[in-house]
């Protein structure tokens, strides 16, 4: 599959760690070959990675690195990160040969790989748009905001892919020259910074991870380490917003722009899982729930403030006003994937589905080439977009900062490293994708319509110790005809498995303390969440209330074919008419109406309208 | 008490029209002796106004422009709107010598407007930090951001209001010689481009109304109607953010910049009175009534997002999240002024009387010195104050972006200017305050301890036909005895006139269609809206439910001497262990707990800690 597999020593998936108490099956090892995610896969590889390269060809990226290479002259194009999305695109690239080797794709990787290899610096230094904007002496001058580690972080991820899934070593070779580069440069009795935006903390340990090189281990710790004791306040920035006003072992929680803070807790678990920091390991536990019991959507969504793009306050989830960037909830599958191999608790698997199903693939058109950068749990009929990324403009083919596509992009074509690990006496199951998983002189065959059935039929020619995550929600799970209990793993050992997921759907309420959606209910099946679009209903979703009765499943045509649910519920009634604050009578509600609900993630591939995924009990 | 009393022709007060169906009563015929609002424009022209020209000083802006004026060599500091807060303040201690004539202030000023006056260009142009930081032919190059009018304007309502409660012009004299270098510099013919801030308008025509120069008041009016036509977005901005997305009289709503949007609105409500624009005055109606319906807290606060300063959304009006600047309160009391005099509707009595005792008197500590520039109706005690303008970090003295405490100084500076009107036949009296009003032969006193009491006893030597304001939240108020109806204007003729509004505590609820506030119930008395404030609760804030029952009122010491409202609770319960959204129960409650409620201007003046408006039923 590869062009030189003898070169991959690790597995083929992303945090290819062997540290772990669960060790991952990369590429190859776990295949997706149908069910819900192999379209998908096969529509980001067809036609989303094609097109994102023309994007970033009409952007300039491209052309900032062949102007930095030397290929023509002009000015430097677009933010200053404009190099990380032209890196994430080639990781996805890469991950995308290595599930689907394609000799026209391996020619642009290498192309494109050959513009940037000869952009890079003699010292190694490589950022396009500082070298041309700024030359060499305006290297490192405003690290908070110029994302040249950030840049560099990417670069070195696409490089380790590139390597794990062509063989070819031509990007690791720019990646670990600007890595010494990094290792000279940077440290105690070198530059004493950090750069405003994390992903160099991971993207170091994987390369360590690669080559071996403890100094590329030492220097992502160093990182992790720096960060929390003032080094961006000096800069004279706010520290919260970068993740930098408490030492990261000492957090209690994330706070600030929610991607960085995703991405610097996914770096400090490899970091964790590397060195067996266990104390760091402890904290990031207890950040991730804090998160997830305090400052995490429904959907997995991450980050409840435009403002800073941040995590709000404990219990601050606004529906309407959620950001939950389509990146965050990728950093958030990132951190719970490295937390799942560190502690091998199912719990991490609960969450990475939820984000996985729900913010994450909310992010993209079942099309595949339209994205949304903004994942809000409510659009209102008469929302007006006012900026770029208001998703009342619907979904768009690009953005001015076009952090989410390629991310998505590199996440799909990675998505079978995250399906299954391995333990010395059994494979893990995380999530339940028709395909195949092999390990070692195992192979196991994988049958599901999932997440649309809660069947899921494992085999294999002999039989073999398997450990099925059961998620939280699924009581009254079987395997093979045996009770399961929900939230954790069921082991069990044979030929033929049949494990059953009950997908009855299900009304959710909030802890009362998440004030914004009080009184409300949210409906879910399996792992979707489901949301309530005017395009499917008559009645005003802006004011329609749920009765508590159990919703309808029914398989439909719709959005290429997903399971509707039908809900009963009534319109709203008690409106004011002028000054709204009036009267103090409880809720009221109308007419009784039927509700359509279809899942979240499909929601904008129509029209644009009223949504919400909270509605108010009837 | 003016220098030179003969000088001044129209009413001492903002918006002097004459032009209204009610003609305004300034400074000297309005007078505010006693009562609730003495103490704070006492406190404001003793403690705050002082203490803002240290600030002033200390913050660079008055340097800049000194700098600009050839009294010293160095660069501008501070935005580039920084003069502005200078001329707000000159504004507030005119209002302020107006009220109490005081012969070190007026040297205060006429220092103050000698160095303004001494940094003007020769041809009018006058902007102290474009001056200093980009010479003359860095003049309206970027309008859009300079804020280079909204300088100007808040330069001609500081002359304006000096030679109003002065008699001196000099200020008027700069300010003239500006106007007409705008006059000159901007139109059809000439340079077709506006400011991205508002507040030109007001201001030019407040000058015209001074000086009856037509030019300011075809300018102004030049000004709003070249909104709405793609100036701000062919300078590559967004146009909804600076209220330039329609024409004005097109518009439907408020949009965008909520301070901006409400300043755009007052000034072109000016045009329209000065000008018997019916048709634009009808939309401002329309404007001015949709916000009020689904954009305006409570409190009277507008502008529901952080992100961009804006107003939501329909409905969108987040108790924790509410921006709510007072700025835009303050904005929000000038529009709502201008439209009264302009329709003498009692609606606009209320919502001024809304927004002076709540959203905008919340932006101003007890001691008068200390300000908030965002107002939210919800503070958990969790919260962590990540920005310098972030409530969890209590009042504070000064602001980068130091707009709000200028502004508040003169508002209360020139609060007597809001009291009352008159018609040929009548006196209006929009606001309670204990005081004189005097229209021609008449004198009126009003004795009142409104808001705490309902009582309101108006006196004059023989029968004078008044009327007078019921709020539309009066239920059973009563005029002599006689039952009066709410909302709108019960007219006298008598001596002696007993006003009684009954202030019994109101339990509030919300349309249903602000999803923000679902199940809640706020509680207010007269026009006061109250919050429960941490430091005065056992029981945790984050989580107090409320019981049905009718608060009781209690005079205390607390606060400077406020009402306190006692009622019933009952503590949260429900809580979910880690992951939040798990059971589809209804809210339940425990235990009962006695609540205190406090008016929500005067929170946050003991300690930070949890504070809700809004409180879930118990």
């Amino acid at each position: 599959m590869s062009a030189s597999p003898e070169t991959v020593t690790t597995s083929r998936s992303p945090a290819a760690t062997t540290k772990g108490r669960r060790h991952p099956l990369g590429l190859g090892q776990a295949t997706i070959t149908g069910g819900f995610w192999a379209p998908r896969q096969a529509r980001n590889g067809a036609d989303a990675i094609p097109s994102g390269q023309d994007q970033l060809e009409k952007a300039g990226n491209l052309q900032n690195l062949r102007l930095a290479a030397g290929l023509g002259e002009g000015e430097a194009i677009g933010p200053v990160f404009a190099d990380s999305d032209v890196y994430k695109w080639l990781e996805a690239a890469a991950w995308e040969y290595g599930r689907n080797p394609d000799d026209d794709l391996l020619q642009r990787i290498r192309d494109l790989t050959a513009v940037v290899a000869a952009a890079q610096r003699e010292d190694g230094y490589l950022d396009s748009v500082v070298q041309l904007r700024y030359g060499d002496e305006g290297r490192y001058q405003q690290l908070v905001w110029s994302h040249e580690h950030y840049c560099a972080g990417h670069l070195i991820q696409a490089a380790v892919a590139q390597v794990r899934c062509t063989g070819d070593r031509a990007l690791l070779d720019v990646a670990t020259k600007l890595a010494d580069h990094l290792v000279a440069t940077f440290g105690d009795d070198k530059t004493v910074d950090v750069d405003g935006h994390p992903v160099i903390e991971m993207a170091l340990v994987e390369l360590y991870r690669e080559t071996g090189t403890t100094a590329y281990l030492d220097l992502a710790k160093w990182f992790v380490e720096a960060r929390g004791h003032g080094i961006i306040e000096r800069h004279g920035h706010s520290p919260a917003y970068f993740s930098d006003r408490v030492p990261v072992r000492e957090a209690t929680s994330v706070e600030g722009h929610s991607v960085r803070a995703v991405y610097l807790a996914a770096g400090a678990a490899d970091v964790a899982l590397e060195t067996g920091d266990s104390e760091l390991l402890d904290s990031l536990k207890s950040q991730f729930d804090h998160m997830w019991s305090t400052k995490t959507y429904v959907t997995g969504g991450l980050g409840a403030r435009w403002e800073g793009e941040a995590f709000g306050d404990e219990y601050e989830l606004p529906p309407d006003r959620a950001y939950a960037e389509t990146c965050a909830a990728i950093g958030g599958i990132q951190w719970a994937w490295r937390m799942l191999l560190a502690t091998g608790e199912a719990a991490y698997g609960d969450a990475i589905e939820r984000m996985l199903y729900n913010g994450f693939l909310a992010g993209v058109s079942l099309t595949g080439t339209e994205y949304f950068y903004v994942n809000p749990l409510q659009l209102r009929g008469s929302a007006y977009p006012d900026t770029g990324r208001s998703p009342a403009h619907g979904r768009r083919g690009w953005f001015d900062c076009a952090c989410c596509p390629p991310n998505i992009m590199r996440t799909l074509s990675s998505l079978d490293g995250y399906l299954a690990t391995t333990t010395d006496d059994a494979v893990q199951i995380h999530q339940y994708a028709a395909g195949v998983i092999t390990s070692g002189d195992v192979e196991l065959t994988v049958d599901t319509n999932y997440p649309w059935d809660g069947s899921v039929r494992i085999t294999s020619a002999t039989p073999v110790a398997v450990e099925l995550r059961i998620p939280g929600w699924a009581d009254g799970a079987t395997v093979n005809g045996q009770p399961v209990e929900a939230g954790g793993y069921a082991r069990v050992e044979a030929a033929d498995i049949d494990l059953q997921l009950p997908l009855t759907p299900r009304l959710v309420g909030a802890d009362p303390r998440i004030d914004a959606v009080r009184g409300c209910v949210a409906i879910e099946r399996g792992p979707l969440v489901y949301a309530v679009e005017q395009v499917d209903n008559t009645a005003n979703v802006d004011d329609l209330h749920l009765l508590p009765e159990a919703p309808v499943a029914q398989d439909s045509e719709l959005l290429d074919g997903v399971t509707v649910l039908s809900a009963r519920g009534r319109t709203g009634t008690g409106h004011r008419e002028g000054w709204p604050f009036t009267g103090d009578a409880e809720d009221s509600t109308g007419d009784e109406v039927e509700v359509t609900a279809i899942p979240y993630y499909a929601w904008a591939n129509r029209e644009i309208g009223a949504m919400r995924v909270w509605l108010p009990r009837a």
